[in-house]
């Protein structure tokens, strides 16, 4: 089954809810950033799981619809936090209504998200939502550590990596087993998944901060240079630390000790370091090998070989992408 | 089993628990918000639940604690909402942190009181749940009806009951009912609890309506005056627009229409018009009413007198009370 299919019937689905209830000014902002659109990368990647473990998705659709729901709720209240305005080039719900609505509703969806279980009988039901609370903490965490980096000069790449594998790949890793449990695959299929996702969103997340700064701003759906512009220390920023010499060590930190009104000197220069210190093959190499350590897993997972090739497919699909 | 008793079982089990994990930054303020104190109120109602209807409250705990652990939540996100200094007597979390720590601890908070479910076999697990996700959802409703009743001005008594129904009495409800589900009695007897608390919540708000203003400054715990500062359109100043006349009306509807730095004069005519229009007598009069109809489930349910003496014991205990 194609990733496309999946998509169009996970859209479906989401399209076919009723997301405005009473009260309205609860309910219209959940509408509003849910229908504000994305890749819908996790809830494919609960059906796709379901498909390859049980050979089918339909009964696995409450479960994607509670992990996109999380992530957009996740979405709302990072937003607040990083005072962001825009979000999928829309208005943040914060920027739309106001912070204290962001709160609320993002509060409600993070309920609703666990009401989609609810759907499941109870063993499956305790399963999913043990793993959701786990995932759910664990993002959490990561969010707090990312908030703690921005102050912190001393940021190792194995504290990055630590904090990346919290915000973003449990995430990811979490959507996977999903599918899996509501599957009722065995525990070894359901945490091989796990870790084949847990390595993928790592990859994923370093590729984001690649084409963040490197990526074709034709093609890229953000501005490119943004985390630099925001003094953001990623992988880029730190691998730079540690590899370059004191003059560009020096020039970096310069530059990400402050806010700028114009940044294209900046973002050229930070650029220019990056790339003359081999940063851009550097974390090419990373995301290679993270990439490679999912695909390992496979290997060891007992599914059909045609399966095997639709998560690599979907691994290759996500590490060539330009957006 | 007396009221203390509970209280004191659960200080010491919620004391046990160790709250500050990594990042420090996300679990410091949880710890500092659960160790505020509180009357604890709510796991008590839990505990008590369960020995009711099992003879026994130590396996009610973990539910108790997440009843607790979800009130706590709430605190903080509408401290934010409220833009609110104080709690308990000491600086909110986004006064002694930040808003983001405040958002951040919070959401936190919520997923560990799911988390605390865990502690229950499938089938329980999943009712408490169920129970906890539709009564989350319904504070997010009160709270959100609560905010939407500042800007209007044609809120009715009916809107108001509705507004601390959601907001106040399902999660006393609530309370009762999962201690009700962990002792596994019949559903017959865990709906009549739930009834119980649902009417004994909205007698307990409205008491808290009355002691705002009426209360003796001298035991009350908050600042005697506080909803008339606030403007909070509360049962007394509804219930004065329905009965008082349109001299009285136009006063209130002016006093309620600004915010001042002395409130001295304000406070004294606002009860005054209350006192005139007979509103403590009427307020009295319905809060007797939802204890009365508290007090009428008890007949109904399958426990020993003893039981229902305590029940009731406590329902006049929370309505005798001062603070």
């Amino acid at each position: 089954m194609d990733i496309l299919h999946y998509q169009k019937d996970f859209i479906d689905y989401l399209e076919s809810k009723k997301w405005v209830n009473e009260p309205k000014n609860l309910y219209e902002p959940i509408d509003y950033i849910i229908k504000l659109g994305g890749k819908r990368m996790r809830p494919i990647l609960t059906l796709m799981a379901a498909d390859i473990f049980s050979g089918g998705y339909e009964k696995a659709m409450p479960a994607a619809l509670a992990v996109e729901v999380f992530h957009n709720f996740t979405l709302i209240h990072d937003d607040i936090m990083d005072d962001a305005p825009l979000r999928r080039g829309k208005a943040t719900v914060h920027e739309k209504w106001d912070i204290n609505t962001g709160i609320l509703s993002g509060d409600a969806m993070l309920i609703l998200a666990y009401q989609y279980f609810e759907n499941y009988e109870p063993i499956v039901f305790q399963k999913l939502a043990k793993l959701f609370s786990k995932t759910a903490l664990e993002v959490c965490d990561g969010q707090q550590l990312d908030v703690d980096f921005e102050t912190r000069n001393d940021v190792t790449i194995d504290e990055y990596i630590n904090m990346i594998r919290l915000k973003t790949s449990v995430l990811v890793a979490a959507a996977l087993k999903m599918g899996a449990i509501v599957a009722e695959t065995s525990d070894e299929n359901a945490n091989l998944i796990y870790d084949f996702g847990l390595n993928l969103g790592l990859a994923f997340q370093l590729q984001d901060d690649y084409l963040d700064t490197f990526g074709d701003p034709e093609t890229f759906g953000k501005q490119v240079g943004g985390d630099i512009i925001e003094n953001k220390k990623t992988y880029l920023y730190l691998k730079s630390l540690e590899v370059a010499n004191e003059h560009d060590c020096k020039k970096l930190e310069y530059f990400y000790s402050r806010k700028l009104d114009d940044n294209s000197t900046k973002i050229t220069e930070v650029s220019r370091i990056f790339d003359l210190n081999d940063i851009p093959i550097l974390i090419k190499e990373q995301i290679q090998d993270y990439t490679e350590r999912a695909f390992e897993t496979l290997s060891c997972m007992n599914i059909s070989e045609e399966s095997k090739v639709s998560l690599r497919n979907f691994g290759l699909w996500l590490m060539n992408r330009s957006v």
